[in-house]
This record gives C-alpha cells, sequence and structure tokens, in this order.
C-alpha cells in the first residue's frame, strides 16, 4: 500500500451514499485499494493521520475555459454584448499560446487548491491547455468549440481551422498518460454555427467514439432568435442534426422548455449548470430540479473566471442548492445530498469517466480531497453532508490527489512551479494582452 | 503612531471611493492617524510590511443570532415551518446562558476570521452575547427582541420578562467600552406581537436614543397574514404604530410592494439584506436595487450560521450583487462598488456608527482587514473593488483590527482562547442542547 490514510471521516458519495467516521482508506498505485472501518493488516510506506479531515471525491468541473484566468475581473458590472465586444473579445485576439499556457497553468492550479480533480475545458488554445494538463497532473476533457459563419469559405471538415485542429488534438491527445486526458469535440453553440457542420463535427465524434461538448439555451435572446429562424428550441434543432446521439454534455441549459428537458432525459443528454456564470451575465437561473426530474444527468461547472471570478466548485454547489430551493419555492426541493452529486458523481458521467471516478471505492481511481474541519467555521458539525454544501469552501480544501499523487497540499503544488506560473504570466501573458494599456472598462 | 501599515493597496470606501495602491496607513489610539502615498513622518512602535495585501474598511454585518451557531447545519433541505418546529424550536429550548454565551463566542470567532468588525445581534440570551461581545473586542449592536401574543397576562413594559431583559440590558451594557455595545431595542416581527408592544418598545427606544431591528417581510404568508388582519402591509402596519419613527433597521425586506420601499426611504429605515438564508430558507429575494432606487440605506447580513451556515459577510456580498443582475436582467443594474458599500459604509449607518466606522479616513476607528492578495485565485488583479466582491472570500481575510486592536491574525485569534470556546461548546453546550439525542432531522 503506498499511501493509508488515518482516523479520517469518509463521505463516500457510492449508491449508498454511504458515510464512514474514522475510517481508514488506503491508496495503492494510484488505486483505492482499501476503505473500512477497521486499520487494513497491508502496511503502508506513507501514512497520513487524516484526524478532524473530511475525505470526499474530488470535484470534476465540466465547463471551465482556463487560459481565460487571465481576464479574471478584468471588466464587470455590464450586459453580455457590452462585455464580450467591449472587453473581452479584444483582449482574446492578442492572446497567443505562450499566454493561453501560462494562464491555463494558472487555472489548473486554483482548481486543485480548490478541491477539484477534472475538468472539462471548452476553449481555443487546446493544445497548450493540454501541455499545461498533462503537466499539471490533472483529468480534463478537453474541446476544442468550433464555430463557423455562412460566409464565403464552403465548410469542410478536413480544411476549414477550428475542425482541424480539433481533429489535430484528438490524434496528439486523446488517450494520454492512461486517458487522464480525453479529447471531445465542441460546438461553441447553435448560433454559432450551421447545421452541416453539427452534423460533421457529431460524425466524426460518433465514428472517433468521443464525447461532445455544446452550450445549450445560455440566453433568453439565443433562443429566439433560434425559433424565429427555425421554428424550433436549439435543444430540438441540434437533436434534428445529431448532436445528442453520443454522449453529449449541453452547458448552461438556462432557457429550457419542459419539452426540451424532456428531450435531454431522453437523449442521454448531460446539463451542465454554471449558476454563478447565469447569474452575474443575469443569463437567467436553470431549473435542475426539473432537469432530474426528466431524467437529466445534471453536473456542475463554474465557466471560466472571467465570467464567475472563481473555480471554486463548492461555491457553485451551495449557491446551485439555494438557488433550486427558493426558485420552486420549497427549502425542501433540493438537498445537501443532490448537490453533492452533481459534483462528484454526476461530473464523472457527463465526462464518461463514471467508472474511475465521482465516487470513493476500491478499484476506483484515488481521486479525492481531504478537508479541514477543525476549523471554527466548521464547528459544531451535524452533519457531513450539510456542512460540505452549505459550509465548507474550496479553501477548506487541505489536499488534492488524482490518481494517488498530490497535486495540492498545505499551500503546495508538488507538480507546477508557481513562483514561475506567476512570473511568466504577470511578465509575458499580461504583457502580451494588456501592453497597449487597458480599454475604457 | 503605534501602528504603520506599509507598501499596501487600500480601498478606502470613503465619499469618493478612493483606492491608493503602494500606500502608508497609520493607526494611533485605536484611530487612523494617517493615510497617504508618502510615507509618514513620525515614527511607529509597530511595522507591517503589507506587501501584497489590501486593506479594506471591516464589513458589518448587520443581522446575526450569534447563539444559534450551536445549530450550524443541524436540520436542513425541509421547509420553515418544519424545520423550525421540528428541529429548531426544541433544541432552542434547551439552550442556557452558558451554552449561549460558548456558541457565541465561536460565532465571533468567526466573524472577526472572516472580516467582520461589527455586528448586530437579534437574539436571546443577549447579557451572555453582550459578555461575549465584552471579551472578543468586536463591536455589535445588541437587541433583544420583544415577542408578545395575546393572552392570559396583560402587556406591561416594565413587567412584561422580555421587555423587562430590553431594559436591563440597555441599563448594564448600553454604551460599554466608549460604545464599542450598543444597546437597541427589538421587535420580532409584525406578525410575533400587537400594536401596544411595538408603541412601548418604539416609545422606549425614541426616549433613551436607542436604535431599532426589526424583521420586515421575510415571508410571503407573512404578508398576506398581515392584509388579512389589517388591509395594510406589515410596513404601513408597523410605521402607524412608531416603529420607524427613530433609526430602525428592517431585517430581510423581501416581500416589499412599491410603496413600502418608498415608505422605508422616505422614513429613512435602513434595509438589511440576507441573501443566502432568504434563498436557502425559499423566502424569496430581496430587490435591493429597488430598495437603492427609492433612496433607502441598504445593509447586509448573514442571519444566523443555523440559516446561511456562514458568518462570511464576503459571501453575501457576491450573492447580493449576482442576485440583483439576474432579477433585473441587467448585468450592469448592480456594481462591486455598491456592493462593498452595502458591507461597509452603509452597514455603519444602519448601526449609527457612520462617524466613527465603515471607511478608511482620518480620524474614524481603525476598523480595518487585510486581504492577502498574492493567492493564485486572485491573479491577476485587474481591479480592486472587483475582485473583493466577485474573487475574494472571507477566507483571504489574514487580519482583522477593531479599534487598533488585533482580534484575528494568521490563524489566532489574542482576545479568544480558542481552544477553550470549543471545548466549553462540544462539552457543555453540545451536551446541554443535544443531550438526549438527535431529533429526526
Amino acid at each position: 500500500m503506498d499511501t493509508l490514510f488515518t482516523h479520517v471521516s469518509v463521505v463516500t458519495m457510492d449508491e449508498n451514499l454511504t458515510v464512514l467516521t474514522d475510517a481508514f482508506v488506503g491508496v495503492t498505485d494510484g488505486k483505492i485499494a482499501y476503505l473500512g472501518k477497521t486499520e487494513p493488516s497491508e502496511q503502508a510506506a506513507h501514512t497520513v493521520d487524516a484526524t478532524g479531515m473530511v475525505m470526499m471525491p474530488g470535484m470534476i468541473n465540466c465547463h471551465t475555459q482556463l487560459p481565460m484566468t487571465i481576464l479574471r475581473g478584468y471588466a464587470e458590472d455590464c450586459d453580455l454584448q457590452t462585455w464580450l465586444e467591449n472587453s473581452i473579445f479584444p483582449r482574446e485576439e492578442k492572446l497567443d499560446g505562450r499566454a493561453a499556457k501560462a494562464a491555463a497553468l494558472l487555472g489548473i492550479v486554483e482548481a486543485v487548491r480548490f478541491g477539484t480533480t477534472s475538468v472539462s475545458d471548452l476553449y481555443a488554445f487546446s493544445d497548450e491547455t493540454c501541455e499545461a494538463i498533462a503537466q499539471s497532473g490533472i483529468k480534463a476533457n478537453v474541446a476544442r468549440p468550433v464555430s463557423y459563419f455562412e460566409g464565403e469559405e464552403a465548410f469542410d471538415f478536413a480544411s476549414f481551422s477550428m475542425t482541424k485542429e480539433a481533429a489535430a488534438l484528438h490524434k496528439k491527445w486523446h488517450g494520454y498518460d492512461n486517458g487522464r486526458i480525453q479529447i471531445e469535440m465542441g460546438i461553441h453553440a447553435e448560433y454559432a454555427a450551421t447545421p452541416e457542420t453539427w452534423e460533421a463535427v457529431s460524425r466524426y465524434a460518433a465514428e472517433n467514439g468521443l464525447g461532445l461538448q455544446v452550450r445549450l439555451s445560455e440566453t433568453e435572446q439565443e433562443n429566439e432568435s433560434c425559433l424565429e429562424r427555425t421554428g424550433l428550441t436549439p435543444a430540438q434543432v441540434l437533436d434534428c442534426h445529431h448532436v445528442f446521439d453520443g454522449r453529449t454534455a449541453a452547458v448552461h441549459c438556462v432557457h429550457l422548455t419542459e419539452e426540451d428537458r424532456a428531450l435531454l432525459g431522453r437523449r442521454h443528454v448531460s446539463a451542465v449548470h454554471c449558476p454563478t456564470s447565469n447569474l452575474k451575465l443575469a443569463s437567467g437561473r436553470a431549473d435542475v430540479v426539473a432537469l432530474v426530474k426528466n431524467g437529466v444527468n445534471v453536473a456542475l461547472g463554474t465557466d471560466s473566471a472571467a465570467a464567475s471570478n472563481n473555480l471554486d466548485l463548492f461555491a457553485e454547489m451551495k449557491l446551485a442548492a439555494l438557488q433550486a430551493k427558493e426558485l420552486h419555492g420549497d427549502a425542501g426541493s433540493f438537498s445537501a445530498q443532490a448537490a453533492l452529486m452533481m459534483a462528484t458523481v454526476c461530473g464523472a458521467r457527463a465526462q464518461g469517466r463514471e467508472k474511475e471516478c465521482g465516487m470513493l471505492k476500491v478499484g476506483m481511481d484515488a481521486d479525492l480531497i481531504l478537508l479541514d474541519f477543525t476549523q471554527p467555521h466548521l464547528i459544531p458539525c451535524h452533519d457531513l453532508a450539510n456542512h460540505l454544501v452549505y459550509a465548507a469552501s474550496g479553501h477548506d480544501v487541505a489536499m488534492t490527489m488524482v490518481r494517488g499523487k498530490v497535486l495540492y497540499a498545505q499551500g503546495k503544488f508538488p507538480t507546477i512551479d508557481l513562483a514561475s506560473v506567476i512570473s511568466e504570466l504577470q511578465t509575458y501573458a499580461i504583457g502580451k494582452v494588456f501592453g497597449d494599456g487597458k480599454d475604457e472598462a
């Protein structure tokens, strides 16, 4: 046994939502080798006394845009269109691969510090993002989103820049490090591509057994425009064009009709709920209770640090639970357990990783986190699940482990040279993106 | 000069919302003695290199129920009435002064750890709460809420238990430590007292120059019942009975009509917004933008740790801003500056402490906090105010100072013996309140 955690409280998130107190968890060769109330007989090379700590599966963040970490807090308090056009797009244009990689690394640092062990990224500079992921040790499903507008150029999967990039990404990174990196296909959104592109991208995903990430019904305007153009909702249109044929994660799902939700349930599409981003950009509130009632697998995402300002999935979990209660006028409509499932089990399912992570069980990857429950704001502790959702924060994470490897512990990041990352970001990346002075924001 | 902070970024929250970088802040005899871009000539007994730190006024939490910290996370995910009747009331009945004091101290520990320098408390066991406040060094406006239901006993201010308690509290604690503790009068809520009691309590407040705390329109049901009984909204009824004659803080203000908001503005009533509590108990969403438009001073509160689970005003500030944006369908409807004002300047105004704290200015009390802005999740930093509201957390607070005295710094609480507080809570208080085993929750 490589590592043995002793005297730890474990929120397993297994099928029975088993919670063990004063338990022992053993890790061997990157996998959970032991989990029980009694000390295992096998000797461990390394023992961690986890008295006062709570262990749970690592958080799974199903919507990030890691390189956008460089724009965190850059432009705020303006509407989505002004924000994008006056502030975000002009800066994104200046981003290059080197700056993007530095920002992605910083995003990963924050994610693991706050207890995230796997992310789904949907952004440009995917190759550099994969380099950052490879180096850091975090798990990731990476998709290069395709957008295409009818213009002079005819769409051709093999020659169009973005699909070419996506295919190259697939060849280069899919399955890296025994599947730690998975490449997925990406569609920016219904409004940013054409039926031909959706079909080509979906076909490539199907032929290669890849997942697919797509934004869906983030804003009301997006829905109205689609209805006007096609007479159908974005969910209906995408479904007609095979986007939901494989394992698809639909991000946002704010403005769905009840028929849309039933459709997602029927077609086994996962919904990725990003509550902070949706409130902050005034997009609206996704009805996760209704999604779950329709059998939809609902996962959680932070969106980019430019949208939600933090990559702390604990904050998203709390907000998701609070919002659902108020939206339904019923504090009993959403439980702490449901919020925990969204951040773990359901996230793993959305990523197609449910056999390897999302719960703590012998044989699964040792993707796990420890939280320090000895702090004043977690005392007294009447119920572990309640505390994890309503009182704890990513700041309480004391250790983050992926496949048995420590990525964060007590302020240190063993796989990442934090000082270099910050220096590269502050000197090279900020200069590259903001070197000509700030815009009017 | 007692203490000099050097090379610090200062978000003053003064009338011009002045922000200084690489600045110097001097503290003498508990007051801010110097604030500027150049090093003061006067020598300081103690110098703090605050490079990488951000200083702002201490947060002011205008609605707490400190002894309820013992019930944090105890019963969740059920509706308000079930929550109160099955879980909260039976436990509150077992609370005694000693247990309440231990819980209040733990609540104060959490508050100062998360950067709060002043609270308004509205709960029973106010005498013991004042003892905890006196000992800790935090500022507080404490009110013993009066509730009275028509029954056998006739109401008489001098002899009724709760008003007697409130008057005794006033005599014993009002003005303690040069006004660090202020006693206010309290009314539980419109539905929990009678016109006679409201008038008697308000009269006592007026005659003694005391502020008044009252819950207002927290739930829809509360409003409907009042309208049915009186034909008026709770705000209108309370106004008729002199509750708004002095400096009054109305807590929650979720279900106000536009006329109610105009009334609060006209009568200079402060509204205390508790967004987490209101969502979690499915009470609704207060419209703070509309309140501000009506000239209402809007402060922030966490409510008890049983309702919102944390006494972290940074979380409330972020949620207040996010929620306002979505509620108005306009990301520009509420700014980071507005959120910061609610947590500082407006809180001080609600407490009648606007001349002593809520902003950083020479001559004001040195009620201030430092946040560590060198952490990965606060990098890069394009704008201090944006980061304080959208990216920072109470966990980032590195130091909390009240009147020049450090109450929290780097994990330590110089005025409070944390180990004793936790031991008293875990051994005596939990035993007293939960000794007979847990209820069905």
